[in-house]
């Protein structure tokens, strides 16, 4: 039985790929701030282990388990820094996986999944952060080269794009959209010409269950990068898709908002290859219509 | 009258940087930590701005001066870590310069001078870094295009190589070269192919002061980066070139030790340009001539 030590297992995708580890068979330890919650289920399965901001509360962890490999999960995503948020991003965004991997230097453990965003390329094929979080991603990946080169450990980043799925909890477009279906007030939404890549969240969980086997293998030393890629299409075709599905258009008003400032048009493709021996299993479509049918049904319970 | 704010006055570099900013006519703050000495000169000619961790603490370093160009100077070189330097380190070298780029964004002050190293090129034109050191100089640069990108900050790096001058406090190679003229003990070196790139402190001031003068003209949201160079030699050449000067050999003993991990043998060169506008004045040659004099007469002192 192998051990994960995962981050960010009180988040949506973290807390659905530390799910897939524990149906795989793995042992899970979830390194979570004090008081931070999991859900029930995760509760039960996991074992938590504090980190109170300091390395040796990361010690503690790897010393508390035999660590197999770690999946970094955790992240500060703010889209619009306030300056009072710059030192809480920091933290969450750098020190935190410096000190896993400062931790891991010393350690049995030398193998790091990371996640990456579409954000560091901003319209471009380099690095370009469309905002400060982006920077801080890219930031660290800076500083795991210095560990991969001096102390050989292996260090292989997903890069995420869009996600959806279930009781998302977090203001994605697809809720946004399936929610406007009629909705009594629309929608704001840009002129709807930006391509999204939208990926099932348990896509994003097969692609992580794969890395992390990919990774067990793979030589001291290595660096290595993927993109997690779903479903392509500009969002204005997303919101006809929407329409279609549910044989009535959403409630969206397409251009009542400018893009945003560093809007990514054309998200990141060749330049970083898809993982290998991964390939999304959900049809975006089957998810609206699954969505739709879901959310007529409670509708009907509602109205008893 | 213009204001620089400068960083890492109490050191070797920063404090020949702020003396040639001072000739210059210019206004100098330097942001230092609670406790950290100045010399006496100084002490009386710049204004101290108290830093200790804080945002706050550098939003009132600005607020107290209307500071013209920011000079970033301070830094954690440490060539090979402990585990309890990591946290140290990554304050000094991504904290501070980013609670600097941070508050510019809201501030009038738009324009940062920074400090690179050629450890951020192992025997490489692209980013790869000799230690954790040079890991979060770039780190640090990453962080700082978004800020140039979105905010329109101008920034600035001149890539630093190795330094020498009179009263250096730092164990650096031309220092220990002079002390070993006549030395008891061989001063123990590698075999000494590697290429060195030495520039005198007083050129390195030049450098900044140029730089400074550039940024000040130019467009928001520019970033770039310069190489200062010196002299290139061999270590082997260099040990030569104090033989002759001094007329006998200092008591070294290359080959004694190994290459260090990582030993960088040709440092980056073509790949960044130098600055425009700026040469060095000092001739290694004559620097050492002076050192050797000055020790001679100093020997002479002490014989009475």
């Amino acid at each position: 039985m192998k051990t994960a030590l995962i981050t960010g297992v009180s988040g949506y995708l973290g807390g659905h790929v530390a799910r897939r580890m524990l149906a795989d068979g793995w042992r899970v330890v979830a390194l979570v701030r004090p008081g931070s919650q999991l859900t029930d289920d995760l509760d039960r399965q996991v074992t938590r282990a504090s980190y109170d901001g300091t390395l040796s509360s990361i010690q503690a962890a790897f010393a508390s388990a035999s660590v197999d490999v770690v999946v970094h999960l955790a992240s500060a995503v703010v889209a619009n820094h306030r300056a009072d948020q710059l030192d809480p991003i920091l933290d969450a965004n750098i020190r935190l996986p410096t000190q896993l991997l400062e931790a891991m230097r010393a350690g049995s453990c030398k193998r790091f999944v990371n996640t990456g965003t579409f954000w560091q390329y901003y319209n471009s094929d380099n690095y370009t952060p469309v905002n400060l979080y982006a920077a801080t991603k890219q930031a660290f990946e800076d500083l795991a080269l210095a560990y991969v080169e001096n102390d050989g450990l292996v260090f292989h980043t997903l890069v995420l794009f869009d996600t959806y799925g279930a009781d998302d909890p977090r203001r994605k477009i697809m809720q946004l959209l399936i929610n406007a279906i009629d909705a009594s007030t629309p929608l704001a939404l840009s002129p709807g010409d930006q391509v999204l890549d939208l990926s099932h969240v348990d896509d994003i969980a097969d692609a992580f269950a794969s890395a992390v086997q990919r990774i067990l293998t793979d030589n001291p030393g290595s660096w290595k990068k993927w993109r997690i890629s779903g479903t392509r299409l500009p969002l204005k075709q997303l919101v006809e898709l929407v329409a279609q599905v549910a044989t009535m258009p959403p409630n969206v008003a397409l251009g009542a908002l400018p893009y945003r400032d560093r809007e990514i048009m054309i998200p990141i493709d060749r330049a970083i290859p898809v993982l290998p021996d991964w390939a999304p299993r959900y049809e975006l479509v089957d998810y609206i219509r699954h969505m739709v049918v879901e959310r007529k049904q409670s509708r009907l319970t509602h109205e008893y």
